[in-house]
């Protein structure tokens, strides 16, 4: 199977990717998220693995965005914990690095580490981690250093100068499994959707009563605005339910008045986690 | 009056800032939010006007985070509407442009019109509109172009190639007022506050529930990651109400387990639009 993946390979959408599809899949790297929809769109991909939030970053805005745009459904979900790597050439040492590169929420996943070992490191944003690996493997520049998965590191044949440098050790992402021509799978038992009311007051409250009626859990609200009504919010719903109980809910929430498009039923991955 | 601000003279930032505090302001530019709030703290700037959403773009988590770490009060809100412009050299013509500079955010709003007209111009990222109209001059490359507000334009003296470029033409950004010393005006109308539930099913549903009961209305709803918590959210709200029925609101909400933190009381600005 081809997959489409924003990054390149030793990314941790990589791992992620072969988390759900296995070692025995032909990765698709694209430069932007956008390009992973198209990928898919245009059929040079059979399915996408995409990051959609992050425990400490938090939602990924534009992700959201294309869902809504393309309406792949989400047949799937992986969690994925977190570390990051300080990389750099074999024969570099700490004490050499002067300029660190890497995907900007990487950097500030690790900002206390580098005010305390490289204060006066200049940080350099790139599009991905494993590719500021790739790039300063290409430099041959001592000085350079780039924040990465482990796999990254062992990939390209650097070295790795300090390990888990994150800030918070409970530093998860939590990727969705798209297919275009995907379905729920048996034994869905998650939900993700999106929810507009009419814009009266109570109204977003009447639609979540719809949920505490039939006692389902929501798991995440995300609101995003609305393209050309100012002020105006969407909202994006993961809820734990799926199925003829999911059929009941929309019909009722439709009747209030609200508008509700689903993304994609799927089982929910286990979401606990370590400290 | 000090006032800090993301971004350089001429930017979306001094324009907020001088409809508030008027014309007789000094400005102290920061390059990123955090050291707008960092300016705040150690006594540089008196205050602080902060983006906080636009109205295609959708909520800076950034801003959300600072103000949840900082508590600095805020006192007001400013909207904008967000002319984009495209900028070059006096003598550039629209033939000459093979790379367009400015702020991601200004880029992506100017997708299909690059896309038309310059579709084989690089985009290249800088942190701030109006400084990337003073670096292109610094350059003085007739090949090189920026996206920024007509203000910059005049600021560096530099033609505007192509006027009000933006993909949309209802693109606001709301602004902040913040201030260290601050504390709610009289005639205050509209709070935001953020808001920690219990974490039980419904617990969001039931807190909504006392804003529903006093038909208070919330205009907007943000969910932000809480750090440590993984897959736990809380959420800002900003709120039609402030002073004595803003207590009884919280009274109810922490009777129900809830933790509230009021960031500030203010008079709601018009956010009424134009298409």
């Amino acid at each position: 199977m081809k997959i489409a993946i924003q990054g390149e390979s030793g990314s941790f959408h990589e791992l992620a990717a072969k988390h759900w599809f296995g070692e025995n899949i032909e990765l698709v790297c694209c430069d932007t998220f956008s390009e992973v929809f198209m990928a898919c769109a245009d059929g040079r991909a059979d399915a996408a693995v995409c990051a959609i939030e992050n425990s400490l970053y938090g939602s990924i805005n534009e992700v959201y965005d294309l869902l809504q745009e393309y309406r792949f459904p989400i047949i799937g979900e992986v969690p994925e914990r977190i570390h990051q790597n300080l990389i750099a050439l074999p024969t570099a040492s700490l004490n050499d690095i002067t300029h660190v590169f890497s995907h900007p929420v990487a950097l500030a996943q690790c900002d206390a580490f580098l005010a305390e070992h490289l204060p006066n490191a200049e940080k350099v944003q790139h599009q991905d981690t494993a590719a500021s690996v790739a790039y300063i493997k290409e430099q041959n520049n001592i000085a350079y250093a780039a924040i990465a998965s482990s796999v990254a590191a062992k990939q390209y044949e650097m070295q790795i100068l300090r390990s888990e440098i994150e800030d918070h050790s409970t530093n998860y992402t939590r990727f969705l499994i798209l297919n275009p021509k995907g379905s729920a799978p048996s034994g869905a038992n998650k939900t993700s959707l999106t929810l507009q009311t009419n814009h009266t007051p109570g109204s977003l409250y009447k639609a979540l009563g719809v949920l505490a009626n039939a006692n389902v859990n929501m798991t995440k609200l995300q609101s995003r605005p609305i393209t050309g009504k100012v002020w105006k919010y969407q909202f994006y719903l993961d809820i734990e339910t799926a199925g003829d109980q999911l059929i009941t809910i929309i019909k009722e929430m439709t009747s209030q008045g609200c508008e509700v498009t689903v993304l994609g039923e799927y089982k929910a991955a286990d979401l606990s986690y370590e400290d």
